[in-house]
């Protein structure tokens, strides 16, 4: 596929300098369906990244459309602040059959404002609240969001220098095999809290992903995720899930640290959970930490009442049973074997790859070589990110609903992008 | 009207008890259309609150609601984040030619993720970013977001009070007539600003709402801003006006500060411009201090493709000409007849009102008067809210495009209520 | 008297460049005794600083010398960390009965480090812990020492940019007539205070100086200091006066709050405690704010015994009776003659004075002025310093022991020095 | 020997709850001579706590006395702000000269304020200053005093809650040995450092003690010190070393880091500079970091002419030849030997012991037993302290002048009270 130069002049006049995904993917893009993205010169995109996750279900899903049109079509509330509204309470009900119930979750259910990061401010100004304390423990190569609050949790060098001011009242952790397996773990956690004298504020939580999609597909072991879990409740933190990324069936279960068996004090969702892209979130918490008092935290869009409607139509169609799950690790096998591949047929360039689920990493110790790799992919046709503090990794994020087909092509253009970059 | 207890069991047991406003309004809507509400026991409802002013072109607004559907039928982008797309080129150009460029702002645009806060926090970084210091100056009874960076500026201690954490790097300065005309304006701050020894830290930037909508609909004089803008360039700090509420026609003129002549360094936009309820912001800024690194500010739902296509249509149907602020200047002039009428008839109780364009507010010496009001004006089938620090201001903010005879309606209802309370 | 080059190189080299004083007074000092300095060259000089306020009984008292010596001689105890002492026994019993009984204040005594800012330092600690709230309220131009929890209610611009940090949880107030009498006092503050959505938080405490010394001696009238007693009582804040420069007579009472008639909750005293200019500083607070655990601030010198001998000594000799508080006052009237003398000869400067007790500034609308003036009165032999954020005020603030005619004679150098500096 | 109540009643009644060691030793000091502390009771007590390091050459000594005398009977300068005086240029001449120069030490020489946390405060403004960075890489059980900034740095939980406010801006790393040698040295911070997306915010210096005295006499061996140094300078951190208990030769030779063979950015010293327990402080930089303004920091007393007396006596008299640090050496070995044999007496108690020079620590598994000792060992007529987390272990700080034969003494009555506690 041959690029002709897209007609891009007015973002690169009018849109501010902080455009970032249309640097590295220069099309104007139209129309989308399931896995595949148009743009206006009449190329098709092969789309492994899937809104860097909040397309599981593709995009523009038919059956999230038609429930969709319908609501708009009968002028069904579009904006509802944090009134009740059928849409709200149809998808309240079905979260709660579908999703809580079977899962034995006791959460209640926050809206806090559609977007990742202010689940996360709610999620952290609630565990403030709660414990009476400021400080919150966070991981090397963390992603919690843009705003201060989210960003002061958030590992990125580059991203927290946006600040303008010092980001304080959190301290990292080693992740999950951080340190190379040198070093039991929670071994420098526990010692600065069982110690008097460490000089580490009383944490009150811990915030974690199970995964770590923009930190480098680093994957927590589920032991790990369960001595976290203990250490948090042997030392009254509050354990704070951020599912954003990981959570709506990405890694298989619904929620990505079930397989662990752990049930986080409080989980933050956003991405997929509209299912269709629509801006939307939740914070979820354990009903004995509802202490907010009315209008305590509050947002505009936090009613966003299409995205309800396409979430409630997400979670009846694919999570009423337990088939996604099983069709997403299925996938998820077919993605390792290609990237086992790769890795053998690259042997002398050393990459390595990690995942679990619908999501996978394939890392190159010469940083340049993953970010050349998605640069080829795209130009032979298929959507791809990097992540990982220096970008080092491929990050493979198709929607979950793609054809084995689909995928299978998809990892073979990977593997000749890989082949011809090296 | 008799309201039946609406079946509201899930969000009581399921919703966390931060829910606000649907605890003011018992009621469970289904459908809206223009002006009007109406909820699942056939209940209708004339809406003075539209969305905390995100639906200046009333619900589910004909015109948009087509585009919309159109967009969505023939699968157009949806998820976009910062993508080129079609959508966000036509919003783009539209923007620049009925926005912009009319008015002469050389402003660029950037989209910080859907919800005012995240429009704010990225004018924060910017303003701290450009001029390398970290003091920010906002005013009493500010309202900016819920995010820790917007917080950090906002008046209502019951809000900051959420954080958990002390929030500092701002400092409060009196807005427009807050000491009841006993001091010059900005006496006390630019003694601060001029004296060595006044213990501010040198601002990046004054961050101001030309009306403070939360605040108690507290309208600075078109005199008072010119002033803060003078102050402003002299003194080296940017001016950020935070358009979220007042912007997009609410006074008027599309931004509130045309009329005072004034061009603030940055913008912040959101609620109403994307003319459908559907989450999406701006933050404008003056090209020179366009500094921000690709990707420095990002945010998962920065491109909601809908809500650029509703935008469009907004822009074009409603601003190619000057039609839309004569409209809205004749309908204020309605309701301060009103309002006229009411604080004649109820001299007793010392109210008084205040406002711009159509957003204007019946302040009790009373609060607790002001909550009566609006709770009887929903028995009575018209949507109302109090905002100030204390609640003690009924605030009109109907649809720009309700009708005479509703907004005739409404006024009636409201001076029934009014009467009613007494 | 001509100043030979003084034999500086060692200070030039290896002192580091952060050193002042040295700079304007060009001589190596050797000895000194009661208003008299004398340098290594021969040189004497009249001194009208006094150790910025230390030397309230000028140079190496006599009396003081004699107890000072005799308990060095005997081995009595020297450093003595927090240990209960005999000298210190005598102290606290002389503090007792000379100075808090007689003016029924009921204050405890802590010893919180020897220095100005650790006495302030630990009345912050104090505030904040009994209120439990982090935010404190100063004043423009304040003064209250250089580390970081006192430097954050300073108001020196340059001061505070020497943190390295942002400086928070300050707010800063108008002193009195800071404003120049257009605004009434504390209309601004009051405000803040009662308004919910002010934006202020909540202050833990206020801390003043009665008499601004470094901020260019500003005087506080008595009627305002009763309005902040009264305001902080009112609004549940405690009131800090750190009395470091002020205290210990120089305005005339021992306290320089008497005359208001108000009772501080937590007085600040250094400098001239000892009386000898050894470090020595004490934190005095109401009984029912002792809430301090044992050790919880500590220090390794705040059992510096011989400046307890020195001050016991100086209590003795000095605050027995009411001279010591009459003569002061008398001592005040012929600076005051003096001055108004001095700016009724040069009304084309414009210059202003204005002071309490023994210490007087004098105002040129010049900055540079004052500084030339100071040079000019070190030539001519008399030492003099410059205060207020722009160096504008020459600070008068000779011993309280200075002999009329030792004060005729700086006062007509002084009157000189403008003279040859017009 | 008995102990009499003692006369505490004003104590008791007038200074405030947060005195501490004269609870543990509820006797009244009157004099003291070398080693000797005497109560006004009449009782004798050999001082193994030696000011908690700051009479490293005993109370009162003699030759220091007679220096004092001379001067203060002379009239010489006592408080002398930073101006130039013969008795400073004494000290410098003497300290370049006794102290730098032999050790090839290039560094400037600032007199800060005379206590420690004074020093610690300038040296952290300093190295914020010249990297232009907030952040302070500090270790686990440091000590660095009570003022806000010292204090942030500080790793006791207790004293850090005394602040009132979140304490920031510090990151607390393990010293050496406290991962009990499980992970490799430095392995966290390097990995910290160099990852981009680890959060820690990029740290201006560390600071850093080579023995905790106040956290449990924690002893860092030379190659962890030189690894540190080594790991500043390639990361670009200047490298902190706060000498103020260990330094003045309490471990040999007069700065405790010479052993290591580094060169620190930045040294602080305090406690014995003076030699007569005077308050007196200095931080010391290399000539590239000397970037103050004047007069940036300052302070009352930064210059107690007296204590640059005696800590020119001092110098002149102890470190104009190796003498002094090959006697501390022997003497330690004497303690060492004491400790060894008591550790293996009560081999049941799991006691161990830790130490070099003259600083020792004695702990033991049960943290009560620490305090019980100390206790007895009063009862004994010796002056011992606890130190560490949970007081957990019992401080050996006998003056570096203590003669061979009250050591013995010394460690006898130690050797009996850790019986008698058994």
């Amino acid at each position: 596929m041959t690029i002709t130069p897209p007609a891009l002049s007015v973002f690169e006049t009018l849109e501010s300098e902080v455009r970032s995904y249309c640097r590295g993917w220069p099309a104007v893009f139209d129309r989308a369906q399931g896995s595949y993205l148009y743009d206006e010169d009449g190329h098709t995109y092969l789309d492994f990244f899937a809104g860097a996750g909040s397309l599981n279900y593709g995009h523009n899903n038919a059956v999230l459309k038609r429930a969709l049109l319908d609501y708009l079509e009968r002028d069904g509330i579009v904006h509802g602040l944090d009134m009740a509204t059928t849409a709200k309470r149809a998808f309240l009900e079905t979260f709660q059959n579908v999703v809580l119930r079977p899962r034995d979750l006791p959460y209640k259910v926050m809206f806090p404002g559609p977007t990742g990061t202010n689940a996360v401010e709610a999620a952290l100004k609630l565990a403030r609240k709660v414990k009476g304390r400021e400080a919150i423990v966070s991981f090397t190569n963390a992603f919690h969001g843009m705003s201060l609050g989210s960003l002061a949790v958030t590992g990125n060098a580059f991203k927290r220098a946006g600040a303008g001011i010092p980001l304080v009242h959190g301290t990292p952790m080693p992740f999950d095999n951080y340190l190379d397996g040198q070093v039991p773990d929670f071994l420098w956690f526990e010692r600065l809290l069982e110690d008097q004298g460490s000089g580490l504020n009383k944490p009150a939580a811990v915030i974690v992903e199970t995964i770590q999609g923009e930190g480098g597909i680093n994957v927590a072991r589920a032991e790990w995720l369960r001595g976290l879990a203990e250490l948090c409740k042997r030392r009254d933190m509050l354990l704070i899930v951020d599912d954003i990324q990981m959570g709506c069936g990405r890694t298989g279960a619904f929620f990505s640290f079930e397989d662990a068996g752990i049930t986080p004090d409080i989980v933050t969702l956003s991405k997929s959970i509209s299912g269709y892209g629509l801006p939307m979130s939740l914070t979820l918490f354990k009903p004995e930490l509802d202490v907010w008092e009315p209008g305590e935290h509050n947002g505009t869009f936090r009613g966003n009442n299409p995205a309800f409607v396409t979430a409630t139509a997400a979670l009846d169609t694919y999570w009423a049973d337990g088939q996604m799950e099983k069709q997403t690790l299925a996938r998820g096998e077919q993605i390792e074997q290609a990237l086992l591949a790769i890795c053998a047929e690259h042997a002398d360039a050393d990459a390595t790859y990690r995942g679990r689920g619908m999501v996978w990493g394939l890392e190159f110790p010469d940083p340049a070589r993953a970010t050349r790799v998605c640069r080829r992919a795209f130009e032979l046709g298929l959507v791809l990110e990097t992540s990982g503090p220096q970008s080092e990794v491929v990050k493979l994020l198709p929607a979950l609903t793609t054809t084995p087909d689909d995928l299978d092509e998809g990892l073979r253009t990977l593997a000749r992008a890989v082949r011809e970059t090296a």
